[in-house]
């Protein structure tokens, strides 16, 4: 692991991600660059000495020469060194899990791109929602047609944390990700947008082909955008609204999606996660339940207990690394980047970038359409 | 009551909405265009003979003679006809409560809000969901300042009635509705997108200045738009979007309003209108009911029966036609025009006017940004 | 209309019940038996001061000679009164729609079936809740098999606004309904206790035999229950729980109906009646609307306006009204207590008061099982 | 572990709850008594050969002699063996976590209180959904007197998967919980209907004096019950109702808990835990989230993620093993039965069997009152 030192948060669910299932153990880590911090928090972990680095590229290099060198780590350091510590495990021949927005430029997407193509090593990105069942679950629904061709597509993903200038307080999550030096240019679109946007593609299978963004910034003094409005037009006609929102009093983590198609309509919503609305037009609207009956493949395959008992976050995170764990198993010994997967891969990191960028362009330009090439 | 004849359905709404409450007696009426129609219309409903109009200038003439002439003309027509027929009235000195659109084209509607500023005729246009006693709760605690200043406005109408091409099967209210010589220019944006816009407005107290629109035909055939989504910029510098749909399976009337300030945020659906959700940053959110605690005196007065006890769309709608009634009351004899109250009166219909005619441009110009002008 | 004074409550409720379809006209009332309110609430809603009586007996004689006479008397009096006055009007030979409960005893209950059946006047006690378009469409579902065998009936009807002892604050309407002098010695049992009852057996069609009832007065000072617990046993096997309380804070009206059978289920709340939960046994929960897809003939013709503006309290009430006033249609010169009808009538009537007696003897005996022969 | 092989359902979820946290490891375990299954579940749990065994007794005797035998055993067998398992391992020294109910008689129940009031080692019930951040809220609130007095306490358990007769069709957990020799007399009643007992108890921090209960069985040929239905007195007068059902088509796992106070109510249900309904009366109801505002120490301390990122059946689960291991940790060496917790403990459990006796006792006689003596 890179990141996730003390006072960290998405670090500590990766760990319960990886525990969750038993087909992990945390054996090396540079937790932080500040030695004091990066020691402490290894010894809390139980990362032996030896294997508790301060810096990523050293890290890199001691495992991979390691006979007992880690199988896989998990980036999830601040936006800005994403990048960089990625590529530096994958050169070293390390297969990666990596937080969200991927990078924090397109170039350096790119670059990604580029080297997972080339080392064809097993790569993923931490769109954790895909991880839920029942959003694997429309998804397949989708593709199976049970909705018809998708029209209209209304995403959203709404927080009021920073509905006031919590980065002046020391808050230290705040702190990072409205900071542009750390998060990038992008606020509440890298933060929460890009998950919305991914959201929205995964399960429509549809690209997105041009947006038009306002990007807003309503606390003053703040230095990213803590409010996001954008048009999205889609490869094949359909139409859609995404807005992420982080100044929105009386949401935690409401990210939401709605799908309208020709026959019919999926709904879902990250806080009431074990649900999904389907709607077939001309028939009374149908609540379809984690582990209930009616689901196919992917959800149930995805879901660890009863229906009824409700999964939550950490659930979810956890089958990314389940999914990840499946992939080494089946290429133990080497790459395994084209082995077919529900998992979030470089190309959908890439988009997601591609997608933030155009929205920060677009927003700059006065809110004009600005295309999303592929 | 002009419009409204047999197999029409607003004209039945605003028959109970005017018995509700005893105030009105309906004792003429130009039904239909159709004498078979009209007369049958007439006996059914009770009218004198005398009284059942074919032509709504002619009742328009005869009823201002009457010594016991009618005191108010309903005009429930279709929207092409809006303008002609309260034109007739308002010049022959009839008070009038108008459909919306209030018109089809800008022209009329300020042809409109001069006339009534001339004749200081009381005039309203029905913006029905103004009369929820929660809606009227939620604009009076924005006023208060309950949730600060307003930063974000996201408001929805969606339908699923118009997934396919009903108006092919000879259903009445799809052949005009998605008739443009009988509705005008604007489908989906006029018949429910204005409800929404005003919505917005009525609850807000916000002025939109610039509007981003796409207006899209999804199904094949249609001469009008069927789903319409809108970036919407007020004065001030909140920002807002607009959503409504009549291809959205799994929504019947589902219009929706949430409103986020520096403080707080409200939340309102028309399907379940005896709810509103109010937060205030860092406390739990609150469910205020209608007749429930901690109403101020807008809802109050706007509600007939105790808590619990569910008031719908019909309630609503009687509320418009009671306050007009104690408009009336108010001044018996003559101009009530500047008569303070909550309804929606001819500027707030030429707004939406304004709010549609821009809405469809901007969709024209490839969802580019028009002003709004005053 | 006998009761309904000004101060009142529920005749308020059904002057708007009566008039929202136009069937009925109030022509007649004795609204108080102090002269000057009776007076006082004549002239309010425009009844002829000849016709203002401020005696039932006095009413009932003088309209049944009148040739303009009332064709349908609605009591509205406090408990205590239904009995008598209904008796005097079906003497007179008037057809009544009567409050609930019907009396305040079994022998007064007994005596109103023996002089319906004898008279054959139309004769509806005002469950109203039945009047809700779902109830109805609930009740042809379960006729029809839909759910199969009902097993079991679990039915609440919860309110809150006796949770301190508001009756010593000189609000009426609490003073009447917790004196056992006007109301009966039935508190809680007797005002919503009965509701729920009857919900429960319209919709099931099953006949209650057995109940074991424990009543409780939480409010010190009380002199009526105001929480009522019941455990119930049907004829044929089923079994059931009735849970009444007016001292449950966080609940306005919350009558909640679900009925399980060996196929399926059914489940109803009356603050949002426009939407009742079906599932089957095997399959995703479905959520019918009312005037939504899937409906039958019973809430089909029990529904005003299209779905998703929701109907509420007033439009079921005003249901009793419209079906009480097609019997009349039907039956116009005299007798129809035969027609069939979806109306609570005298039998309906007098098993709830048969429920309500049962279970304060039950709950003085200590909880113990007693029989509700039929 | 004892029980909890291949197929079992909730042995897994005793083990995902215990690596949740990083503080257990599964080392031993006598996972069935069949020698193939026993070795095979050991092998595919990475337990070493020498300590998986066949016979719980076998494994009592051994591990308490290993310098590095277990510190704690899970109880995870069929009901029966739940006396004879845990009385083994604490006769032998190890502190045990055990599933419920505790014992399927009262006689064994008591044993099991004497010996943990001897041994004083630390011993827990896995009443597992008082695990749930918001329900040890709920619990601190009344505590406090957030609403008053308790009055009324209305608590429900419905599930629908024995509908049909499931045990007949070769479902392993349909087929034992459904058999008196491996469940013990109660089918629903022990099953989930002392969970409903056991949450009731411990939110409200009453003491169930009586009882009246039906049980019945619905489905023909089954040799428990299946549905429960039962009224409550508490000592100090306040009243209830449990109802648990296993045959309630469209519930899944349906655990619901109101109560409500001289002031206030709070309400909670296990398929949406992140959320707890708190009303004041006389003011609009809250609702509460976990991770949200307004927390008290419990919730907060029993939480590992920010609000508005579910939790779930697992995390609720997982905090009943972190606290028996915070137990763990505060007496290393011994006993620590009086140690202060939230746990469920020996008393707990045996009062849910003494409930469920009680219940089955009451019901046999007709659904009379029994004492539930302490």
């Amino acid at each position: 692991m890179v990141g996730g030192g003390q006072g960290a948060f998405i670090g500590a669910v990766h760990r319960i991600a990886a525990r969750m299932d038993d087909r992990y153990r945390l054996v090396a880590g540079a937790f932080s660059a500040e030695a004091g911090r990066a020691r402490a928090s290894g010894r809390e972990l139980g990362v032996a000495e030896e294997r508790t680095y301060t810096d990523f590229a050293e890290m890199a290099a001691a495992e991979s020469k390691r006979k007992d060198g880690i199988d896989v780590v998990s980036v999830v350091t601040p936006n800005r060194f994403h990048h960089r510590v990625a590529k530096a495990f994958l050169e070293a021949g390390v297969r990666a899990i990596c937080e969200k927005p991927m990078t924090t430029t397109l170039e350096e997407a790119l670059d990604l791109v580029e080297l997972v193509g080339r080392t064809r090593l097993a790569f993923c990105v931490c769109y954790n929602y895909t991880g839920y069942p029942l959003v694997r679950q429309a998804r397949e629904m989708v593709a199976a047609g049970e909705i018809g061709q998708v029209r209209v597509v209304q995403v959203e993903y709404a927080q009021d944390w920073l509905t006031t200038r919590l980065e002046e307080t020391g808050q230290k999550q705040a702190a990072w990700r409205t900071n542009p030096a750390e998060a990038g240019a992008g606020g509440c679109i890298g933060d929460i947008g890009t998950h919305a946007f991914n959201l929205a593609e995964f399960v429509t299978g549809l690209i997105t082909q041009q947006v038009c963004a306002e990007l807003t910034t309503f606390v003053p003094g703040r230095r990213v955008d803590d409010n996001v409005q954008v048009l999205l037009r889609f490869r094949g006609g359909a139409r859609g609204m995404l807005w992420a929102s982080q100044v929105a009093p009386g949401n935690e983590n409401a990210l939401r999606l709605r799908i309208f198609g020709e026959r019919g309509s999926l709904g879902w919503e990250q806080e009431e996660p074990n649900r999904l609305l389907f709607s077939r037009y001309g028939r009374p609207t149908e609540t379809i339940t984690r582990g209930g009956p009616g689901l196919g493949k992917a959800a149930t395959s995805a879901t660890r207990i009863p229906s009824g008992h409700p999964e939550g976050y950490l659930e979810a995170f956890a089958n990314i690394y389940r999914d990840f764990a499946d992939l080494l198993t089946a290429w133990p010994d080497g790459p395994s980047g084209s082995t077919p997967s529900l998992l979030p891969g470089v190309t959908d990191g890439a988009r997601a970038v591609q997608f933030m960028i155009a929205a920060i362009q677009s927003s700059r330009a006065g809110a004009t359409w600005l295309d999303l090439t592929p």
